[in-house]
């Protein structure tokens, strides 16, 4: 990353402070395709406007990344920092069965943001959306005398039929999770230690799988999709907070408990052997990791069409645990049951 | 405004750290009516799901306000911050022609901000989605170690074929103004003023009616959805970065040029006065004004169409000036052309 070196002129590079709001707009447009049939007015006037998809619902997430909370500067290059902003929306869309189709980005600049930051956090972002044709329609920029704040409004689209919500498990249902868990709470752990030390944090693979994890998430659009589309599922939701924080409120909004078998859980094998070397709780450090994955509440007769989902996204799913009648939600480890580790909160408690 | 106090424990108030992300979350939805039933899933889910209304697009646009930027806590009270982060939005979607339907906030909390502000704030922003009938569908809560960020995503539906865009002036189309502009930028000169000195700014009735323009625009939804209605409008566009700069960005978006009266400018007459006490020239500042008023093309055949919607919705329409067939964008003042000042610019330049 270009730093701003103060004194140095001639070294020092162009920042935000340096371009009118329509050069930085038109840095942003460069990057986009050509304007979808649907999108009626794009950038460039007060508002977009869209012809909404036929016989479906619009499906609306927005979620923000702020420097020093969500993300830092120091180790995550500003292209991940893009990639990150809309996956995180992305994966919610996901979670509610919904097709995405386009993002308004709202940021809040600091004055001293290389441009070319800014031109790696936009292309990160519109790498990410071009792969699954999600139109920039709109957006805002202003500076802002704090943290860098990346704001992105996704909207997909859904038959309203199959709306995947997180209210409808039933006491029976089996939950399946997703990929593997605990690799972004470890890639970060590893960017943050590589960042402190000149410590070796392990082999060279291994390191860069785990912090690809946490970089630059897959989320599961394609799932998703087809999750809702063939009705297997009873009830969904993504990790944002972690998989303890999604059963805990998957399992309150559908009046059930949950028992999870520790030993079922999918935990990235490099992410537990570095938990471990750390002498940290594999376990409750997967459960509040960030990892872009669903959790999926199945009733055990439409198991058959969880398989051919899995077949059709080629992600793995693993069954995990089980929804029960019973409040409680616990966790199930050699045949003793515990209280599921809470996930991450992003206030004080 | 509540403040905190360190170090006497028994004076602090309750601040935004004090609560979990949940209590927040509830707090807002205290202050929402009940869910209507296009709204298909509300908040409490990864995502809002919405039906479409039939026959008529989507209009989408998203603003931030930035503490320190566009507000200063000091001098603004925290429901007008609300009121101004959802009226900057509704302004918008005025000027496309659109009926505003619903709203994401997505806000970046400071951890020290006291919760009696943060409701303060979600009530001015409550009480003026009611007014206007939006429903607060979802949204994103998250700290801050900097200023405090309000992020607004607005959703209104418009018929696809009376959108008002900025784009279709042609030169002989006759541009008006609504409302008055000036006030916003005065009252907050006035605000300033009486934070940094204790000089009397005037007497109470003016400074309350400027210092209100400032705090509590109304934007102008009715005129924006009947101008759309009985298309008397060739192009509209909001003065959110003043009148200067609406006329330049209407003007280069039609590839037209404008003459404006200068004569003819409805400067709020307190905010001339205002300006004129202070030495300032009331002109250049009334046309740098953000006040949340329209900017309106007009063919000069359809001018009983637009008397018709100023009727209707009740608010004064001026005619300020002219396209031309030229590029230039001049004033006329007592029979010379000048270049018209610029607008505001959040940037650098």
């Amino acid at each position: 990353m270009t730093r701003h070196v103060p004194g140095t002129r001639h070294e020092r590079p162009t920042t935000i402070s340096d371009l009118a709001e329509r050069e930085l707009i038109d840095r942003i447009q460069q990057r986009l395709p050509p304007k979808p049939s649907w999108l009626l007015v794009g950038i460039g006037d007060d508002a977009a406007v869209v012809e909404p998809e036929r016989n479906r619902a619009d499906v609306l997430t927005v979620d923000a990344l702020v420097e020093g909370v969500h993300f830092d500067r120091a180790f995550v290059p500003p292209e991940a920092i893009g990639h990150r902003a809309l996956a995180v929306n992305l994966s919610d869309l996901a979670a509610m069965g919904a097709a995405p189709r386009l993002a308004l980005l709202s940021f809040a600049l600091p004055p001293t943001l290389p441009v070319a930051d800014f031109d790696a956090i936009v292309c990160g972002l519109t790498t990410l959306a071009a792969k699954y044709r999600v139109h920039v329609a709109g957006g805002n920029l202003t500076r802002t005398s704090g943290p860098l704040v990346i704001d992105v409004t996704a909207i997909g689209t859904v038959k309203r039929r199959q709306v995947l919500t997180r209210d409808r498990a039933r006491a029976g249902d089996e939950l399946y999770v997703s990929g593997t868990i605990g690799g972004a709470a470890a890639g970060l752990q590893m960017l943050r230690t590589t960042l402190a030390t000149t410590e070796d944090t392990g082999d060279t693979a291994t390191v860069s799988s785990l912090v690809e994890s946490y970089l630059r998430p897959e989320p599961r659009v394609r799932l998703g999709t087809l999750l809702s589309r063939n009705r297997a599922a009873t009830a969904c939701i993504d990790l944002s907070d972690g998989l303890g924080d999604a059963v805990r409120q998957l399992a309150d909004a559908s009046g059930v408990g949950a028992t999870i078998d520790a030993a079922a859980l999918p935990i990235a094998p490099a992410a537990r052997a570095w938990f471990e070397s750390r002498g940290a709780d594999a376990l409750a450090e997967s459960m509040a990791s960030d990892d872009y994955e669903l959790l999926i509440a199945v009733h055990p007769r439409t198991r058959g069409r969880l398989a051919t989902a899995r077949r059709h996204a080629g992600v793995p799913l693993t069954r995990i645990g089980v929804c029960t009648p019973e409040r409680a939600i616990s966790i199930r480890s050699n045949g003793a049951d515990s209280a599921l580790p809470a996930g991450y909160s992003h206030f004080g408690r």
